[in-house]
C-alpha cells in the first residue's frame, strides 16, 4: 500500500529558498524585516498566496501580494518581520485544483511539519570568506617534505615496541611496519613550498590534518594540544605557513580531536598512574586502570568525559583553551574542523554534547567571530546544524553518500560490523530525495556553509571509487564545485591519484609533472575558477529540475546568474531530448551557453533541445 | 518534476512499530536489553535486515535473526541495549530488488533522516492508568447546575460595566450581554451529581476546563491561581468531586493557564499600580502602565514573562507552586491540560519554553508520578513530545485536523487573519500521510499518550462539523476511540448536541432524555465499553491497510488481539470487493466478525472479500 499522492505537475513550478533572489536578506537582524518573493508558473491557476508564519508558536497567515507576472514567472511577495532567534515560515497555495504546502521540502498536499519550514537565523555573522572559499584538504605527512631535517627516525621514540621511519617519498612501506609508523616527511614547510602550485590551482583555503604532537603519522592520537609537531617543523613552522597563507590571501583550518585524547597523551598518563589527578575525571574508569572508555573500542584513543567542568575548561571554555589559542596570533587559523563532532559529549546514560558543542563555539566566535567551525558528521547531523553549534559539517551524509550511491553504488559499513551492506544502483530518485531532504532541515544560511567533498584521508579517493572512470570523476568534480555549499577538494585528486595498496587514500603527492592527468588538472582549475567568480554558486538558490533514471538536473539561480548542471551517469548517451526548464522560471527564447564547448541552446516550448549528452555532466550557463 | 519512487508493493508488508508485539519491553531501564521484532510477508526475498542504531551518535549495524516464518509472515529479531536515555533505531532490508530503509515514516530507497527513526525512552515512568483511560470533556458552567445557590448574580460584581447574569438553564442569551458574563449555574456539585450518568456511559476520566476563580464563564483570565470559584462551589465542592470520583474509580485532570493570567489577577493590578512590586517583572511593559504583552494582542490576558525566576517559584518551581499543590491531597487532581502550551514562554527575543515547559514537568511527575500532564497544541509540537515535556498534547495537528479535513473539507485560520483557507476534499492519502508523519517523530510510549478528540470548546462541535451527517459522526468516533492514543470525549456530543447560535459549542447539556439521540448515545456507550476492554485499541501497533480515494483502512494489533477498521467517507458506497490484508500479516483462512453486525468474514488471497460498504466505519475482530 504505497500512498502516492499523483501530485500534480505543476507544484514543481513552485519555487522559494533562502537566496538572495527569494529572500531580500540572508543575514537580518533581530527586528529587521524582510521580504520574501514565491515564484509559480503563470500558467498553474494560481489565486492566493498566503505566507504561514509560526511567531512564538501560535499560526500567522499573511497574504502575499501577487506583483509581477512575466512569461516565466508569477511572482508573489510579503514581508516577514525577523524577531525570534530563529524565525521559520512556510507557504500555502490557493489554486484552482486545491490547497497546497510548500516548505522547504516541496509541495504537499497534507500539511507538513515543522522540520522542513525555511528557517531565517536572527542576528547571524557567517565567516565572510567562506561563500568564495575553494577548500584543498592535506594530510601533511604526504604532501610535501619541506625540510628533510625534521623527517621522522628510529631514534626519535619507541610505540609498542615499533619505531617511527621515513620512507622515501612515495616508497611502498614495509609490509611489517605498523601503519601509523609509516612516514614520509611531509612537513609544514612543505606545504608553505608549494602554495604558489595551490595559489594556481585556485584554491584559497587549506584544511590541514592533525599537527599538533602525537606519535603516529595521522595524529589523531594527541599527545599535546599545545604545540605543533617537530616532525611537521612545530610552532614556528605554522607561523611561518599563516605568514605566507596571508601574503597570498590565503585561509587555513585545524583538525583538533576534542572527544578523545592519544593513550600518551599527559592528562590520561597522569590518570593511569594516579586516580586523584586533576585529570582523572577526565577519562570514564570502569575498572580503573585498565578499563577505560575509549572511542568506539581504540585503547590508544580513551574517550574524554566532559561532564569534567575542568576538561572543559581547558579544551575551549577558559582563557588559554585549545579551541582559543590557536585562533590567536601568531597562528592565527581561520577555524577548525571538530573531529568526532558526532559522538562528541555523549557516553551512554550522559549526553551532554549539546552543551559542548555549543560551548565551543562560543569560545570559537568570541575569540574569531570570522572563523569557520566545522564538525566531522558521516550521518544525519541536522540536530547540530541549526545555528547554535557547528557552521557547517563535513556533509557525507548530505552531499557526498548519496551522490557515490548514484554513482557507483550504495554501500555502508557500520564499525564493528563484518563486511558491507550494498546494491549497485541507486535511483536517481533516491539521490534527489536525500539532497531535497537533507537541505529542507536545515537553514539556508547554513546549507551555503556546508564543507561539500568526494573524498578524504577517511575514505576512498573519488576517483578509485568510480572505477577511474574519468567522466564520472569529471561529472562528480562538476557537481561538487556548483552544489550549494562549500567545496573541498583532497590533495591530489585533481592530477588524478587513486588510491594505493599499502596506503590506501593516503598516498604521497605527485610532484613529477609527467606524471599528472593533466586535463584534468586543467579542469579543476577551470572548475575552480568559474566557481570563484560564479556568484550564482557561491550564493545562488537551488532547484531541481530533472530526476529521470541515469540524469539529474538542477539549476543555481543568483539575482544575476542562472546556470544549469545537467549530470548523466549513463554508459549510454542520454539521447537527444528536452530538458525541461520552463518550472525553473526560464522564459522561451532564453539562451544557454554550454560552458566546455561554447554550443548555444535556446529554449523553446518551455524546454531546452539537448543533444545526446555522453557519461558525464555539462553546465549550461544564461546568456543575459 | 515529482520524484516518485515507485517502490515496489511489498514494502508495505514490512511492519515494526513500538507495541508489544515488535518490542519486547515498552519502558525499559537504562542499560536494559530489549528484543525487536520485524515482520515482513515470506513472499518478499528478504535475504538479510540488519538493525541500525546509533549509540552515542555512531552507526552501529546488527544482523537480525530470521526467527520464524509462518504463512502469514516472515519474523527477524535482535536485541538492542538501551543505554541512553533515548536510543533510536531502524532497519535495513537486504531483498532481491535492492537495499531498503524502514524507520517509522516507512520504507524509502534514500537513507531516512534520523527525525523517523523509531525510539525508545528509558526510565520513562508512563501514568499507568493512562492507557485504559477514556476522557470526558467539560465546560463547568454548562453542564449541570448541581447547587443553584452559587449561581452568579448581577450583583456580584461588575466587570468592564457589565455585570454577569445567570439565565435559565437552555435559555438563548440576550444579545447584548457580553459573551463571558452569561452564565447557567454549572458548577462541580452539577458534575458529582451526574457521575452515575458517566459512569454508564463508560467514560472514567474527566478533564475539566479550569475552575480557578475568574470572572468570565470560560476562566480562562485566571484571577486566582490557589482557590476555586465560589461560583462552582469553591475548594469545597472539589473536593468533594475528587471524593466521588475515586469512589468510582475516576480521574480528573484541571486546566490550567500559565503562559497568561487574567488584567484582574492581583499579579498584575500591583505591576499596574507600582512598576517596582515583585510582580512587575511577571510582565513585559513595551511602555508602563498601557502597553504591555498579551496573549495574542486580547488587553484582558496579559502574557506572563518566564525571564522571571520568581514567576517560575511561584507557577512551578516552589514547594507551594500552582502546578503542585493542586496535585496533593485533598484535592489531588490526576494531571493537568496546559493551555496555550505551544506560546509558553516564547516572546520574540526571548525563548525559555523549554525550559519552562520541563521545569514543569519535573515539578508535577516530583509532586506525582502518576499525573497526566497534557499541553493544548494546535500545531506540529513534535519538539514538545520527546518525553522531557509534555506526556501528549491535545492532538489536534496530528489526529483531529487531519480525520476533519479528510471528512469535512479542509479548513483553517489563523488569528488576525480575516477569513479561511478552504479546500473540499482532503485526499485520503493525505490524511494517510499526516497520521503516518505525526506518528513516525514521536517515541511510541509518547503516542500512546496523546490525546485524540473530534472537537472541544475550542471549536465546533464534530456534528455539527460533520453537517449533522449520523453515518460520518460515527466512523469519527470510532477511528477517535481505535486510533492509537487516548480518546477524549467532549460533554454532549455523546446524545448529539450541536452548535448553537449563541454559544456554539458551549451549549448546556441536555438531561431531558426524551431529547437525546439515543442510538448515539448507545453507540457511545458500546464503543467506549469495545475500547476499555481491548487490549489492541489500548496498546496495540498500528498499520495502515488501505488509502483508496474514499476509503482507509488499518490495524491495530496486540499480542492476543487484532482488530482491523475500515471507514468510508463517500456518500455512494464502497463496491462490494476485497480489502489487502495479507501484508498485515493476516493469513489466508483467518477469520474476522464485523463488531456491529455479527457477519463472519474469511480471509482468502490475502484479502477480505467485504459486501459494499456504505457511507461510515466498520470494525473486524480477529476470530482466534
Amino acid at each position: 500500500m504505497n500512498a502516492l499522492l499523483n501530485l500534480p505537475d505543476w507544484l514543481s513550478t513552485i519555487h522559494h529558498d533562502g537566496s538572495q533572489k527569494y529572500v531580500s536578506a540572508l543575514y537580518p537582524r533581530l527586528g529587521e524585516t524582510v521580504r520574501l518573493r514565491l515564484r509559480v508558473s503563470p500558467a498553474a491557476g494560481v489565486r492566493r498566496v498566503v505566507l504561514r508564519a509560526f511567531p512564538d508558536g501560535e499560526q500567522a497567515f499573511t497574504l502575499m501580494s501577487h506583483t509581477a507576472t512575466t512569461p516565466a514567472a508569477q511572482w508573489w511577495e510579503a514581508d516577514l518581520v525577523i524577531d525570534e532567534p530563529i524565525t521559520h515560515y512556510r507557504f500555502i497555495i490557493d489554486a484552482a485544483d486545491g490547497l497546497w504546502h510548500y516548505s522547504a521540502a516541496g509541495a504537499t498536499a497534507h500539511v507538513p511539519l515543522d522540520a522542513t519550514d525555511f528557517r531565517i537565523i536572527a542576528d547571524y555573522h557567517a565567516p565572510d570568506w567562506l561563500e568564495s572559499a575553494v577548500f584543498y584538504q592535506i594530510f601533511p605527512d604526504r604532501f610535501a617534505n619541506g625540510d628533510p631535517g625534521n623527517d621522522p627516525q628510529p631514534s626519535d621514540y619507541e610505540y609498542r615496541g615499533q619505531r617511527p621511519k621515513t620512507y622515501p617519498w612515495e616508497a611502498p612501506p614495509d609490509p611489517d611496519h605498523p601503519f601509523p609508523l609509516v612516514f614520509y616527511g611531509g612537513d609544514l614547510a612543505g606545504i608553505e613550498a608549494r602554495l604558489d602550485y595551490l595559489a594556481d590551482l585556485g584554491v584559497n583555503a587549506l584544511y590541514l590534518n592533525p599537527v599538533f604532537h602525537a606519535l603516529s603519522n595521522h595524529k589523531y592520537d594527541v599527545a599535546d594540544y599545545d604545540r605543533v609537531d617537530p616532525h611537521f617543523g612545530g610552532d614556528e613552522a605554522l607561523i611561518a605557513l599563516r605568514r605566507a597563507l596571508s601574503a597570498r590571501g590565503m585561509r587555513y583550518i585545524l583538525d583538533i580531536v576534542p572527544n578523545h585524547c592519544g593513550y600518551w597523551h599527559p592528562w590520561f598518563q597522569d590518570a593511569l598512574t594516579n586516580q586523584t589527578a586533576a585529570e582523572a575525571e577526565f577519562f570514564t574508569f570502569r575498572r580503573h586502570p585498565d578499563d577505560y572508555a575509549t572511542w568506539l573500542g581504540v585503547w590508544t584513543l580513551p574517550k574524554l568525559n566532559y561532564r569534567s567542568q575542568e576538561l572543559r575548561r581547558r579544551v575551549y571554555d577558559g582563557p588559554e583553551a585549545v579551541f582559543r589559542r590557536w585562533l590567536r596570533p601568531p597562528f592565527s587559523a581561520d577555524g577548525w574542523r571538530v573531529d568526532v563532532a558526532n559522538m562528541l559529549g555523549r557516553q551512554g546514560a550522559t549526553q551532554v554534547g549539546l552543551d559542548v558543542s555549543r560551548g565551543i563555539r562560543r569560545a570559537v566566535k568570541e575569540t574569531n567571530g570570522d572563523s569557520y567551525l566545522l564538525g566531522e558528521h558521516f550521518f544525519d547531523a541536522t540536530a547540530q546544524l541549526q545555528s547554535d553549534q557547528w557552521d557547517g559539517v563535513m556533509n557525507y551524509g548530505g552531499f557526498t553518500q548519496p551522490l557515490l550511491y548514484w554513482l557507483s553504488g550504495y554501500r555502508q559499513g557500520a564499525h564493528g560490523f563484518t563486511g558491507l551492506l550494498s546494491a549497485p544502483h541507486w535511483p536517481t530518485a533516491a539521490l534527489a530525495e536525500t539532497w531535497r531532504s537533507r537541505l529542507a532541515v536545515v537553514p539556508w544560511a547554513i546549507a551555503r556553509q556546508q564543507y561539500n567533498l568526494l573524498d578524504s584521508h577517511d575514505t576512498p579517493r573519488i576517483r578509485t571509487t568510480l572505477g577511474e572512470n574519468d567522466a564520472l570523476h569529471r561529472l562528480a568534480v562538476t557537481i561538487l564545485m556548483t552544489f550549494p555549499g562549500v567545496p573541498g577538494l583532497y590533495y591530489g585528486d585533481e592530477i588524478g591519484l587513486t588510491d594505493l595498496p599499502a596506503l590506501a587514500a593516503r598516498g604521497c603527492m605527485v610532484w613529477d609533472e609527467t606524471r599528472w592527468n593533466r586535463p584534468l588538472h586543467r579542469f579543476h582549475r577551470d572548475l575552480i575558477q568559474l566557481r570563484r567568480r560564479s556568484p550564482a554558486l557561491q550564493r545562488g538558490g537551488f532547484q531541481l529540475l530533472a530526476v529521470e533514471p541515469d540524469t539529474i538536473a538542477y539549476q543555481r539561480e543568483s539575482v544575476d546568474e542562472r546556470i544549469i548542471v545537467v549530470a548523466h551517469r549513463g554508459e549510454n548517451p542520454r539521447p537527444a531530448g528536452v530538458l525541461d526548464v520552463a518550472h525553473g522560471g526560464v522564459a522561451d527564447e532564453a539562451r544557454f551557453v554550454d560552458w566546455a564547448s561554447g554550443a548555444e541552446f535556446v529554449v523553446e516550448h518551455g524546454a531546452l533541445a539537448l543533444p545526446s549528452l555522453p557519461q558525464g555532466a555539462i553546465m549550461l550557463q544564461a546568456v543575459s
